[in-house]
C-alpha cells in the first residue's frame, strides 16, 4: 500500500474516524484505524464494536492495499504536521510497519493485521430515506439533553426515533427522557421512511452523528433496521447498533389539559433562573416560581448560604400558582427556545408541566416539579 | 454597611479576591471574603492563611461597616448580573445577612462575623523596592515551569528570588528547579532591594502574582522580609508567606565549560520535538538528538507503537554527539525562547546541558539528559 494526500484532507478523515475509538481499549485492534487504499480513494474505518465510522477521501494511490495503525497516534501526527504538507503513507506488508512521511519527518508506526479488524456485519435495512442535515440536527439537538445517564435504565440511554401519528399527519419523531424531563421533537416524515421501525439511537451515536450535520443543506442518507441505524454523506458513513430495549410509552407523560398559561422571554427567564440558583450550592437546586397577574417571582432558599429572589414581567392571566423545579432542568429546556417566547402550561404544583416555543407543537418539553 | 458600585468594578475586585480562596475549606470563614466599606472605598480581603489578597475599589458608601460572605457565591452572583447594572450591598448587622440588590434581583447571603476573619499579621520588611510589571513577569514567567511539584521537596515548591553577584554586577535573580531541569533568570537589581533576603515564593503565590502583571508599564511595589513577600499596585495588595526552607546551592548544577554549541530556530525545534514524541505514549518520552556537521536528527523509538525521525538544518560545528532528553522538558525550555535562536551548550551525553536565548546570559536553562 502506498498513497499521498494533502495534510488537511488526511486530518479531516482521520480525526473523524478516530473520534469513535474508545481511549481505554482492552482489545488492541479496537485502538486502530483500518486504512484501505484502492483506485483513487482511501477509506479510514474505526469502530468500538457498537459504532462504526468510515471516512472516504481522494488520494493519489500508487499501490493499493490496506493495514491498521493506532488511530490516536496517526491523528496526532497528522495534526502536528505543518499546514499544506503532502503526506505519504506506505507499507510493504512484511515489516509490520506503516511509514508516514512528510518533508523531513519520517514515522514508522506499528501495525496490526487487517484481518483482525472487526468490520461491522452489513444489515438489511427496512427503511431508507434522505433528510436534510438541519432537520436531523434539530431532531437530535433539541432532544439529546434529556437522555438518561442511568445505566440501569439502558433503554433511556438514547433518543427514541420513530414514526408518530399526529393531527398534522405522520411525523418523524425523536423523544428522550430521564424520568424527570422529556423532550419530544417532530419533523415531517421523509418519503421512504414509512416502514421505519422505532429505534433507540445511543447517546454516543447521537454525538458522532452531530459531526455530519454541520452544513444545513447537506443531504443525509438514513437507513434503519430493527437492530441498526446508518447515517451517510458522500464522505462519511456512520453505522450504529441501536439499543436493544423497549422505550416506555411516553405519551401518557405528556399533559394534555394543562390550562394555566405563562408566556415569558426565554433568554431573560434563563438568566434570572441562573442568577437566583447561585445562592444554592446543592446539586439539585430547587427554584420556586410564584405566578400572579402578569408577574413571575423566581426564588431560591438555601438555609446555609442565603436566599435569592427576582421578579419578571410576564404574560400570565390565570389563578395564582406556586410551583418548584430543578434549576438545571429549567435552564436546559429554556435554552432550547431560539425563536419565540417560551410558553409554559401548568396544571397544579404537583403535576408535570409542559413547555414549548410559542404555539409551535413540533417541539414539546415536559418537566416534573419539585416540592419547595 | 451600605454601598453601591458598578457591576464591572465590583466583579473585578471580587473575582481577584476570591481566586485565593481554596475550594475545599474545613474552616468556614476561609471561604468568605471580608468586605470593609469606609470613606469612598471598599476593600475586599480573602486569604488561605498563606496568601492574603486585598482589593480596593471606589464606591458610593452610604453607611460604613464590614462583614464577610462566601467569596464564591458573591463572585458568581456579580458575574451573572447584567452588564452595566448598579449593585447595592447592605447589611444591618442584626439579621446576619448581606443584601445584594441590582434591578429586580435581590439576594440575601449568609454572613459570618468579621471578628472571626483571620487578617494576616503585618510584618517588618527589610527591603522595599519598585519594579515594572514586565520585569517581574519575565522573572517569574520564565522560571515557574521548573518549579517542583514533589511535596516532600517542599523547598523546591517555589521560585527562589534573591540577589546574586554576577560579572555584570548585582542582579535580582529568580531560580526554580525540580532536579531534572532548572531555570535561572536575572534582572538589574532595583534600587531599595539591596538588603533583600533570599526568599522562596510559593507556586500559588507566583500564580496569583501573575494577575497583577498584565500591564507592562505598571509599577509594582515589592516588599520582602525573611518570612513574607508583598506585591502591591494601587488597587491590589498580595501578601504571602514564603517557604520556610533552604533553597539548595544551584550554582554547582549550572555547567560552566560546556563547549559543543548548537544553534537552532526554537520554534522549528519545538515543533519537530513535539512531532517525533507523538509515537510514544509513555509519560517520560525520551527524544534522541544526533548531532553532526550542521545537522540535527531528532528521533524517538517506542518498541510498542513505532519510531519517528526528523532532520533539522542547524548550526553545529563540533564533534558528533548523541544525547537523549525528556521530550516534555525540551518543549518547555524551547518555549521560553521568544526573540532569538535557541543556543544549546553540551558537554557529553551524560552531563547537564545548558540552553539560552542567543548569547543572552540573563536567562539560562539547564536540563539533565536521559539515557537513550
Amino acid at each position: 500500500m502506498k498513497f499521498s494526500m494533502e495534510r488537511a484532507v488526511l486530518l479531516k478523515a482521520v480525526s473523524q474516524a478516530q473520534s469513535v475509538v474508545e481511549r481505554r481499549n482492552t482489545i488492541p485492534i479496537l485502538a486502530n484505524v483500518l486504512i484501505e487504499a484502492e483506485g483513487d480513494t482511501v477509506q479510514f474505518r474505526a469502530t468500538d464494536l457498537d459504532i462504526e465510522v468510515v471516512d472516504r477521501a481522494p488520494a493519489k494511490v500508487e499501490r493499493a492495499g490496506s493495514t491498521t495503525v493506532s488511530a490516536v497516534i496517526l491523528n496526532e501526527i497528522v495534526r502536528k504536521l505543518p499546514d499544506g504538507a503532502l503526506v505519504t503513507l506506505s507499507e510493504d506488508g512484511a515489516a509490520g510497519r506503516l511509514t508516514v512521511e512528510a518533508g523531513r519527518s519520517n514515522f514508522q508506526l506499528a501495525t496490526l493485521p487487517k484481518e483482525d479488524f472487526p468490520v461491522m456485519a452489513s444489515s438489511e435495512y427496512s427503511a431508507n430515506f434522505t433528510a436534510k442535515a438541519e432537520v436531523l440536527r434539530r431532531l437530535f439537538d433539541k432532544s439529546k439533553f434529556a437522555i438518561s445517564t442511568e445505566e440501569t435504565r439502558y433503554y433511556l440511554n438514547g433518543v427514541y426515533m420513530h414514526i408518530s401519528e399526529t393531527e398534522d399527519g405522520r411525523m418523524l419523531r425523536c423523544v428522550a427522557t430521564d424520568g424527570h424531563r422529556l423532550a419530544r421533537i417532530d419533523a415531517p416524515l421523509p418519503s421512504g421512511a414509512e416502514n421505519m421501525p422505532g429505534v433507540i439511537v445511543p447517546r454516543k451515536t447521537v454525538g458522532e452523528l452531530r459531526k455530519l450535520l454541520d452544513e444545513d443543506d447537506r443531504d443525509i442518507a438514513v437507513s434503519v433496521s430493527e437492530t441498526k441505524v446508518r447515517f451517510a454523506t458522500e464522505e462519511i458513513t456512520l453505522t450504529s447498533k441501536v439499543i436493544d430495549g423497549t422505550f416506555p410509552d411516553y405519551t401518557r407523560v405528556i399533559p394534555q389539559n394543562n390550562a394555566r398559561r405563562l408566556e415569558v422571554d426565554a433568554a431573560e427567564f434563563a438568566k434570572a433562573v441562573d442568577r437566583v440558583a447561585t445562592v444554592s450550592s446543592e446539586r439539585s437546586r430547587a427554584v420556586k416560581m410564584q405566578l400572579d397577574e402578569d408577574r413571575l417571582v423566581l426564588s431560591v432558599n438555601a438555609p446555609d448560604s442565603g436566599a435569592a429572589e427576582e421578579e419578571l414581567a410576564v404574560a400570565y392571566g390565570d389563578e395564582k400558582l406556586e410551583i418548584g423545579f430543578n434549576a438545571k432542568y429549567l435552564l436546559e429546556i429554556a435554552s432550547q427556545v431560539d425563536r419565540e417566547n417560551a410558553v409554559f402550561l401548568f396544571n397544579s404544583a404537583g403535576d408535570p408541566t409542559l413547555m414549548r416555543e410559542g404555539n409551535d407543537t413540533s417541539a414539546v418539553y415536559v418537566v416534573m416539579p419539585m416540592r419547595v
